[in-house]
């Protein structure tokens, strides 16, 4: 018998007791061992599978794809494909100019740098990208995060514009860096670190945040706050109220408004009315300017658009800061909206994958978004990302590939040449309104009421999100989602869960006893589950948890005079791994047992932990013959014992 | 039958089918879920058994003896126990007053500093800790990390030494009360966060750090680096070799070093000669001190202490910055080395509990040894902690309370009120020596042999934080101990093991196959085991991981011919929790496998699991029938139909 085997016995139904050892994994090779995890952390997806057994020619070609995944879906391109990408590149084109417009303000930028950053990014991301699905082009939340961002660096965007402008490339730029990084080093499990439940939070307050900018043009306010928090801005609002609101400019914000909800309401309520709601805001700007340019409406103090800069894009490759004091600063900003915009784009990117049933591979996404980014800021464009309103639509007006970015870049192509005078009368509040009505969007009312039934920690991470968001600035916002997301995870390895297990009648199965109430616990013995890997940040709770179950216990026992315990048998199953600190607080463990004289019993240890039990010797120290394969077989070595004894 | 629940059948070696349903809990009420939470979480230890029904004025009683052991342990006091303890506290005298003078240095502070932090808080400590065998006073690692910290603010700590003092006395105030705050809000378990590997592999470099350090009054040299780096001493002692070095004192300090490395050696062959290296350095100081006098060996360029202030500690309390620029460094250093001190003691607070099985209540001690450091820095201390190697000593001369330090601090006032002018002829190099080995304990082979064998990951970290403080700084080695442990614990949780389950022939028990050869898949089945809570930060990646699995399998199976995967089986026992994230994933994994016309089946999902699937709606959209209680009862649900088809 090998030594490093320990016997152990099962009972099978029609047959006489068969001997099982607890199997003690074939030792690896540490390089080997050293070799699989870094697979599992960074190549999880074995991106070089396609790769294997190929002759050199062809692995050319299909490196040639895997960076540019325009030459392998662009093969098998044909009309009938182009005819569902042109109907959507047309669609999304016209929701996304009024849009662009809008949110280059929240970036405190001027209006043509949004349709710039619809045109080189989408161009790029066809080539790279992998979604089939995904908008690409400016969106409100990073918008509005950038813009607070920078102005926290240059307090006046407007006094300042060329400083601005600049440190807005920068941060493009190194957002870029940042995404190309996290892609190349195969490091995007970290943008998994922003949980689901923080992001909706995040975005809820990052749209009422949005929405109550708005109030500035909606309202016709010409001295606002640059603050974002609710306070500040219902402060400003209301200061403003006696003189400063203009009554036009209300009633034809208010008028488009709740042209475009009613648009929005349609397409909601019949899928195939999905155009309505895209090509709304158009419509509403068409009809807005050439209201404002008959009426001249603009003399009685409704602000207009008045000028956008006609061409496209010119090069900004000069104006990225590479040194000086600014240098460090667009490094901050773009890392925290590069990894924000990221974690969008992905979102998107996943969603509609799993809808289409397509892989996605994350990592060559963010170098794909990433070079976007880089190419971007040297063009003129800001941070650019997948738009979740835009991909919706994208999806539903029936696009097949990433050509519809092309369609839609395009479009912006013409605009930025021909029709940028055209926008000249456009009134800021058609502006707002449109924001509005697509961030309201991004409120899910559903999504947090589902995260409210099924989690209540996550419900506190969504909460905090959001109000940090609302009350006080998107930073903050998304440093509470972080953290608490962080907290979460401590807690979990800090304070893991035990469970006291019981006999289900009439089986060999041992369960949690207070989930199954019928389950009986064994007389003299008493079973307790570790929940968890034990490592150093919970090996000593552990071990003091079970002792504090042990003296529950034996309180219980003496009140009603039943056997004392004996036996305390550890259920190993879920436990995945065990370090030093773990191993020991298990020999801690078995010395006060012995004191007490209990005696410590081992059950279903997996393969890390048998073999470390071995490494360190404790399992000799237990007893070999007190690890069992079971807890059934575990409590079998003790009845004989107390039977006797009772 | 409970709506709610869901039927599986599990048989019995001796009976017929018997039908067990997958538990689902009682509801919780939310309030009743969070305080278990938080009482887990913060009172783990569950400090107010002792005060369940007892009269008030019992209440006031116990309540003083939590803050105050001494009241309890002290009815029982006895005259054969005060044996004990006097024994005890002369043999740590011995061993603390040499010591104490040359960790005051490593603080760059006067000696007397050193002394007076042997007076003061041991007392405090006496009264308020509830360890017995704790030696308290200054810390060779804790007085370099200080030192450190306070040198990178204060560049001359002998031009400045007023204004050094204060900054240290700040940063000692600070240190308690951050030591206090943890305590009382019940925050112990933070230090837990610093593993037993980084502590092993920080505790080395520190002892090669200060070993180095010693080489200044070791060869006499005059001028030497204020770094701490393995690079800069050895190029600041080689650089001195020439004309620095002067050889009286490396003869001392020989000489004495061998002789306390012997004593120490005898002491470790044969355990009743513990005293040998307790007492041996005092006689080394009180030997080389008259042999200084004697033959004037101070006039040949040999160092000597020359001077240490008499009478006991003065108040500081006038010293302690309050405001200004100094009082935040002080905080920042305060917090830094109060928690690493506070480590140091809970360390062998524990170890010393465990060996003589008493409780040690984390928190408690930490609101102790907070107190002792804020009386001290008004009483011109600066931080104490326990002493590994004074402890050892204090519990082998057979301490019994904590009144073995009231005896050495009694020793340490006699010593400051009347003995300082002895120290005068006092060589630096004995001092050198002493703290040589002393320091040479705290390099644990053993221990970092054993992390090797059975972590590698932990020996990782044990090896940075060691070459981190060798080669950079303390602080450096500080953090890279804190990040690799860090990084082990998101690595767990965010690539979680997963294993294929076969069944253990002639039983019902299904174990992974890497661990148990002989365990046999089932065909046609994937039984596949999450190793994890699924949370937002591996929710993907398990849904990835298992998809993966079945394209692995499915290759097998389509190149072996066998049976063609049509059931899924995902054990979830070691699934203890699943939070928003790790919901949508279980229900996109569902979507997928359909599409692919493959049945999704979970097994023993825990009462967080199964309470979650319900309140999000996914056990219904899985199918509740297809939810069972073991493995072996959901293979028996699918074999039947494999069996018609294959």
């Amino acid at each position: 018998m090998d030594i490093r085997s320990l016997s152990s016995s099962h009972r099978h139904p029609q047959d006489a007791p068969y001997v099982h050892k607890v199997g003690l994994p074939p030792k690896q090779k540490l390089f080997s061992e050293f070799k699989a995890t870094v697979k599992e952390t960074f190549f999880a997806d074995d991106p070089l599978r396609p790769f294997k057994d190929q002759p050199r020619s062809k692995m050319f070609i299909l490196g040639l794809q895997a960076i540019f995944p325009i030459f392998e879906w662009g093969r098998s391109y044909n009309l009938a494909k182009f005819r569902g990408d042109l109907i959507a590149g047309l669609t999304i084109a016209s929701l996304c100019i009024p849009q662009d417009i809008g949110y280059a303000k929240l970036a405190n930028l001027d209006p043509q740098y949004g349709l710039y950053s619809s045109f080189v990014p989408p161009l790029i991301y066809a080539f790279m990208g992998s979604s089939r699905d995904i908008a690409i082009g400016p969106v409100a939340v990073v918008s509005l995060l950038l813009g607070t961002l920078l102005q926290n660096e240059i307090n006046d965007p407007v006094g300042n514009a060329a400083e601005y402008r600049r440190l807005a490339f920068t941060a493009t730029f190194f957002a870029g860096i940042t995404q190309v990084t996290l892609g190349f080093f195969r490091l995007g499990f970290l943008i998994d670190f922003l949980s689901h439940a923080a992001i909706v939070g995040f975005m809820g307050g990052a749209a009422i945040t949005i929405a109550l900018q708005q109030l500035k043009g909606f309202l016709g306010i010409k001295k606002f706050t640059k603050k974002t928090d609710i306070v500040s801005v219902m402060h400003s609002v209301f200061a403003s109220a006696h003189h400063g609101w203009n009554w036009q400019t209300i009633v034809i914000g208010v008028s488009f408004l709740s042209f475009l909800l009613v648009a929005k309401y349609i397409g909601k309520k019949n899928k195939k009315f999905f155009w309505v709601p895209a090509i709304g805001p158009l419509i509403s700007v068409i009809l807005s300017t050439f209201f404002v340019y008959i009426t001249r409406a603009d003399k009685q103090g409704v602000q207009i658009v008045k000028h956008i800069d006609q061409g496209i894009n010119p090069s900004s490759v000069d104006q990225i800061f590479f040194n000086g004091g600014y240098l460090l600063k667009g490094v901050r900003i773009g890392i925290v909206a590069g990894m924000v915009a990221l974690t969008e784009a992905i979102a998107i990117g996943r969603t509609f994958a799993a809808m289409k049933d397509y892989q996605l591979d994350g990592n060559k996404e963010m170098v794909a978004l990433g070079t976007m980014n880089i190419v971007g800021s040297m063009t003129s464009c800001y941070v650019a990302t997948g738009s979740f309103s835009r991909s919706a639509v994208n999806y539903m007006a029936g696009c097949q590939t990433a050509v519809s970015n092309i369609v839609m870049a395009m479009v912006v192509f013409l605009t930025l040449k021909f029709l940028t005078p055209l926008f000249k009368y456009t009134p800021n509040a058609i502006l707002a309104a449109i924001i509005i009505s697509a961030v309201i969007g991004l409120i899910d009312f559903d999504a947090a009421y589902l995260i409210w039934k099924i989690d209540k920690f996550d419900f506190v991470a969504c909460m905090g999100a959001f109000f940090g968001v609302v009350f006080v600035s998107v930073e903050i916002g998304l440093l509470i989602a972080v953290s608490i997301s962080f907290a979460k995870i401590l807690l979990q390895v800090t304070r893991p869960r035990t469970a006291i297990l019981g006999n289900l009648p009439r089986t060999t199965v041992y369960r949690n006893i207070l989930q199954y109430p019928e389950a009986a616990k064994v007389p003299g013995v008493l079973i307790v589950r570790v929940d968890s890997a034990i490592y150093f940040s919970n090996s000593n709770y552990i071990k003091e948890r079970i002792l504090r179950w042990l003296i529950d216990e034996d309180e219980l026992v003496n009140k009603s005079g039943q056997t004392k315990i004996q036996f305390l048998i550890v259920e190993l199953s879920p436990v995945t791994d065990i370090d030093t600190s773990g191993i020991h607080a298990m020999e801690e463990l078995f010395r006060s047992l012995q004191k007490r004289e209990i005696q410590l019993i081992l059950a279903n240890p997996g393969p890390a932990v048998i073999d470390k039990l071995h490494a360190s010797g404790s399992a000799q120290l237990i007893g070999e013959d007190k690890i069992f394969l079971t807890v059934a077989d575990a409590v079998a070595s003790c009845c004989p014992k107390l039977v006797g004894e009772v």
